[in-house]
């Protein structure tokens, strides 16, 4: 068995255990596979969000799209994205409502969502660790902060919304690096948004996210802004959706493509 | 004035010569700034065109969506798509039934359609002359030679077809070059899909292409073929296509984006 099988069949069985009703973030299982955000839409929906996903390429950088009422992408062909995700959020006129484990039930009532996969960033953090350059929030533990940011998405229809940005602080001599490496992963975000500076982006209190938790920003370094793969969320709210279901955050899919893939 | 405001001028200028009844290929119009693929379908289609570009990005790789019935672009925002490209083509029933010059009047007739702006290779083509490296049609002064494949898009909704491929004869020493070259602009079509060995793609004479003109390939050169922005008009042939307004091969619409935008 090569290395990408033994990734795939380690994909499989964390699926599986999330199936079976494991809660737990999927960071680190199965490295060197693609993990990715979810939001599933009302049919109806379909065509403003991949319209917005479109005019927002780095905060909704789209991976696949289902067929209506499908739980099966070609990411992870034996997957079901009812279940396999270890937690899902469920939302009704932009307000989270509840957090379930199993999401078949919903996907019943609903009959003809359509899911859409999206790049997360945990596949350029991989490349960026490799080139000896540390990620904060993985060092210490915890979620990535996460920013609402003063710049507007491009509107799409009945959606619109501010764009959410996580951030990471990176030596001032490694920058440049860190935009290289993830400038090559525009499926997965891509390059920065914005560098240093963060009250231009609406940021008053970098020690005070808005999601996730706050990491350290040390001395000679810079923090590094990323569109965020929770934007869908915030346009979910801002826009009073009607209803929704997304992952939890940090509790991604976990798909059978290796990050390889994404790498221009 | 610097470079950027010279090269928009121009662009500006030709787009009103084309308004204004000149008939003539975009080749060589405004250097430095991208030019695109148009299709415009009934509302009705959107959603499918799309996901089908979404799902076969390589092919559509799409760079704006207008609203429906709007004939402005945020990719050049004085431009009018109706009146804008030197030559249009119109389809019924996945039939071409028409070459017009001005596609003012059927807009008015349909009222709801939707624009899709799709990358072109002469994006990549300025970056591979740079390097020293041919550009075969370029420099025999002709079209590019396109050929169907025997690749099947994915389909989407109603839409289905196989990928049209252009072809460029590289010096085996170089291919790998081109391809770094052109892996870098996925916005606009991106790396090869297929190298050397034209049979395997289902291309029997490479010296009878489907579309454009034959190029001669030389002692040495390897076949290299890159998706195509023709693929959505073999698209709209294969599935029938009620309506549909496209441009005239080699007639793009001149853009006031610079091609170094969509360089990762």
């Amino acid at each position: 068995m090569n290395a990408l099988q033994r990734a795939r069949e380690s994909a499989a069985a964390a699926r599986a255990r999330y199936r079976a009703g494991e809660v737990a973030p999927t960071a680190g299982q199965a490295p060197g596979l693609t993990q990715a955000n979810l939001i599933s839409l009302p049919r109806e929906w379909a065509y403003d969000f991949l319209l917005f996903a479109q005019r927002n390429p780095q905060a909704c950088p789209i991976l696949d799209v289902t067929e209506p009422g499908s739980h099966q992408t070609v990411l992870a062909e034996q997957a079901d994205l009812r279940t396999d995700i270890p937690l899902y959020r469920v939302w009704r006129d932009g307000q989270l409502v509840d957090e379930v484990q199993d999401a078949s039930p919903l996907w019943a009532q609903q009959g003809d969502l359509v899911s859409f996969l999206i790049g997360c960033s945990f596949t350029f953090e991989a490349d960026l660790l490799e080139a000896g350059i540390d990620v904060r929030h993985i060092s210490q533990g915890c979620n990535v902060p996460m920013y609402r940011s003063n710049r507007q998405c491009r509107p799409a229809g009945r959606l619109q919304g501010e764009m959410v940005v996580s951030m990471r602080p990176i030596p001032a001599s490694r920058v440049s690096e860190a935009v290289k490496i993830t400038a090559r992963y525009p499926a997965v975000h891509g390059a920065p948004v914005h560098i240093g500076e963060p009250r231009l982006l609406g940021i008053e209190d970098i020690a005070r996210p808005d999601f996730g938790d706050a990491v350290a920003v040390h001395e000679g370094e810079i923090p590094v802004f990323w569109a965020c793969g929770v934007t869908p969320q915030a346009v979910v709210m801002a826009s009073r959706v009607p209803f929704a279901i997304t992952h939890a955050p940090g509790h991604m899919f976990i798909t059978d493509v290796p990050d390889s893939h994404y790498h221009v």
